[in-house]
């Protein structure tokens, strides 16, 4: 069985799992304090363009984005997300269990917000008479790339940025998938311009060539004061702390970060046209690592003999929306058997 | 200016008022533990038609509503309701702020939730591979009547509560305006159905004839342990509980719930059938104490000169849906001089 | 019996009565927008000498305390609070529940916080090399009068606000019984001074003469935002909030709230000094309404057979401390019979 | 500098990381649903010598904590724990985060808490005529070995035990350093006594050769409902999950985990004896991975030149307690060369 189930099945980046064995038996400091984590900080900074952040390393996307949250609503408030939005579905109540409501916004039919309907969203509030009997918009959260493997382009980032700084609504930009988002070929945007647009971010390592971990970058000043302490206050600082800092250091000392993620999304791409060559449609317009072929019911029931892939929902009675999802660590020769078997199919 | 803004403009029923009169100097134990509480208790076990109910006296409804779900849910499970429902909308967040997800059903047009849905999303959740990382559906809440005014029928409450016992998710009937639904012309069951039908309700003083105060009755045996702590734990448990004890047990000592509520609907309907005659449409079949004319805006205009009501949506450029509201305090005077006016425009 | 247990037996002053007969039938806005609550506001501005105040009405004590404790906190942070504090002793857990910490800090044997104390802890927060593994003290919270019934002087006051906020620790005082303290024969200051010292306070009329309801005064500035938000999100916003303006309006018009509180430490005297006649000591120094005698166990039986009081500790074997209430209620005859018997012992 | 500062300064045990090395490049399902998160599980059921008892992998200590504790309390409940317990002093509220309170119980000397005092609390509670009023009773909360590297005995255990399970309280064994209770030269129980003794506890891998997880032992059958939503729910479920069974299977498929704890207790050891035969006193009988030696200040400071340790409290003005910790990782040469010194002292 060859896997396009996820982007979580293997270990780590072998370079990673390389500075592991080097580094394994020196003493250092606990809970985020040591050398790595502070070399790992000053390179995200520098890959952001600037000095004026905090970076802070935690360990999963559900505890980060928990943390983060909680860090910056009063208890009346809640945090704007896409329908779709990863916090809405698939966090088993972990924000509202940090005590905020997730208000649900519609999205465009890949899932993403627009900054149209934060503002809409914003104004019915405030224009509602009984506004306090009412959950108070706090933040906003947008995934990027997004749950359907779509991204948002630099000038729909601006605007999102520009209602929510109008608004005093902190932008939250959950980037498990960052690194597939900003390699994708058509991609116009750096992670420098996230530093710009957003007010607090995070750099998914687990999904991009570490074991775990998440670099959250602060860059409103208003957001960073005390973030240690909530960091410990949900359970999620690190006891061997360096081991985050030495997985994001090795991913940033010389760009494997981005080379890992052009890789997957390349691979991802080859699958994508291989399915379109034979007239399959996908179901997002995705240029990341995640594929959503619609198979005709008999032909994902073939690829399923040799390959694992996800089922996403059933389009009519006849089709089959899956998703074909590549990392860092898919194989060129698993995926060149891939096109072969799409071809004949 | 003559107001059917809301059900709860005015102070209490005169007959509590003199209760509070005459027995404002005795001295009684606090916290509920006096005798005042108990006889209430003993008068409200008597019109469910049971003994082996608990029943506890809370000040207000969004009170009532994060008291008993917190009592109830785990932390990972999240409650069912009505996207239009009182606790999705317009509580300011308070049962996300005790930890759980409202978990938003879909509605009949008119505002209730059908067995069919909750049977469906139940399903949906235990069939979903990944049913984990959701929130766990963990009970289901109701409102008798609901936000549009609108009732459950018998049958509908007796195949909600059916599917409810099966996936064993406890059935929560918010019944802050239940004496109206009660003594609706057309309603086909009563306080002794509710009480079989729910594990857990409330019986709403509030709106119905009291200056405040709502009857929580735990049916189901599981979930009555500890509940006074509970009620301490949230902030709820009045010093002086004996007010809310004399409040319900005039209320039940020879019907006066029942027929504040019955004077509520009669006035409510002579006003709907007065809109009906000069060909206006009701926006929901209410035949509670809260009615929603649609009325061209002219007529709105013009009716607002004299009377308050509220705002309720609009419906296309011309016409705009607003609400009448009666409640035990509203003067037969005043729905007269209303009908007048209405048959004159 | 005569009744000595607390002062909360009994319902509301007839004054307060008196205007809810008057009023009842009025329409007004609820959720507290209503021109009672205006004016009570205005009235408490008045008494406080300060117009740049915020003044919301709550129902209860802990509710109050959850509620403005969880307004300020974040979620790393706890409050300072007496060993004996009704916060950390008293109220189920209810602080705890809104997420936050009660850091106990000792107290004079009386049960006062000193700002010694206060300092000290808050230096040993900051000192220790963990403290990002440690809550972090966030605000302070003070009772006046104390549960042991005594009182912190001006000078004292002036102390802990100093300290306060020289460390950025907001101080809110829970005045349940404020009155009582500032009524007072040796008290040395004015209800000027509370709003004066304290960022956050309350001004208690359940124990004061009212059926239920403390006033909120919000000094602070920065702890104003939202405050009704909040209010709503706790459940503790009343929907007849009337009926809370009518209270307190009454019991400020023309110093109402300090008379009973006058006339509550005035009868507390008469048996204090009637016990210490006869030689018994008082377990603390109370020139409130609460006073604590040190009763030989026979004599405290002998009183028992004719008049209620509350158990507070033993004391050696042959000892028991108990305590006697009094409150706007009590009668003067009462308290003259019971000085008779104390006599008589 | 020769480090003795904590057990947690290094990162694996080589024989974990070798096996790291050797799985890297598999493809597992996430989520701890893979093949050696469940080898891993069977192992630990094996060293418990049952198979009736599930077993969960988190990732760290507070997580651990808060997750097990929020599982089991009702909102109303707390947990008591020593006042020195981890829970208390460390976690900067992460308890309380979850709503609840943890309440402290008086020690013996050494960190311990009696099956006494939680008889003696428990009762007091129950016994309070306003027991509604005050935090409920939910749970026990010990630590094995307790901060202070002490522990308790089989006797201590099994009276704990009974009358955890007399009040129904279930009983939470902290194992983040079982292995070093478990291996102290003085220890007179198993991991199997443990199992049968607690109703849920975890058995520490950060501190005792992992370079990360704790692994929860779920022996009561009432308290393994859900576990795993509520892990998620917590934001403590690793997507990677098989890096905690690699290592848990690594270091419990041989006994791996027992030799290395047995290990730093002997080193600690060691030195405990060279500090006694100097004449030094140590702050508490610890025969386990923690020493606390109670040096002339004097001596401390030589020791500091080439040592790193841990401050721990003043003991009069001329002495400091400090703590020397070793682990899995401590070096026999270091140790000697430790030995020496303080012979030369």
């Amino acid at each position: 069985m060859i896997r396009f189930e996820c982007d979580y099945a293997e270990g780590m980046h072998p370079r990673i799992l390389e500075r592991l064995v080097e580094t394994n038996m020196e003493q250092t400091a606990g809970y985020g304090e040591d050398s790595y984590c502070e070399r790992a900080a000053a390179l995200i900074k520098q890959a952001c363009g600037r000095e004026d952040i905090d970076v802070h390393f935690l360990v999963g996307g559900t505890q980060t984005n928990l943390t983060v949250i909680g860090s910056i609503l009063r208890p009346y408030q809640g945090v704007f997300c896409a329908d779709t939005g990863h916090l809405n579905v698939h966090e088993t109540g972990a924000i509202e269990a940090t005590g905020h409501k997730v208000i649900v916004l519609p999205t465009t039919a890949d899932g993403r917000l627009t900054a149209a309907e934060i503002r809409k969203a914003y104004e019915a509030h405030w224009n509602d008479a009984t506004h306090e009997h009412m959950v108070q918009p706090g933040m906003v959260y947008i995934s990027q790339s997004t749950e359907d493997g779509t991204a948002y382009t630099k000038a729909e980032l601006e605007e999102i940025s520009a209602i929510c700084r109008k608004c005093e609504l902190p932008l939250f930009i959950d980037g498990a998938r960052l690194g597939y988002a900003l390699a994708a070929e058509d991609c116009d945007h750096t992670l420098q311009d996230i530093a710009r647009l957003a007010d607090v971010f995070y750099i998914g390592g687990t999904k991009v060539g570490a074991m775990m971990g998440e670099a959250v970058v602060i860059v409103n000043p208003a957001l960073k004061k005390d973030f240690r302490y909530i960091i410990k206050n949900r359970g999620a600082m690190l006891a061997k702390g360096r081991l985050l800092g030495i997985q994001f250091e090795t991913l940033f000392e010389d760009g494997l970060y981005f080379q890992v993620a052009k890789h997957a999304d390349k691979m991802a791409m080859q699958i994508r046209n291989a399915f379109e060559e034979k007239g399959i449609k996908m179901l997002f317009d995705s240029k990341t690592n995640q594929q959503f072929p619609i198979l005709p019911n008999k032909m994902m029931e073939k690829l399923a003999e040799k390959y694992a892939f996800s089922f996403w929902c059933k389009v009519g009675d006849a089709h089959t929306a899956v998703r074909f999802c590549t990392s860092w660590a898919t194989k060129e020769e698993n995926v060149a058997e891939l096109l072969e078997d799409i071809k004949k199919l």
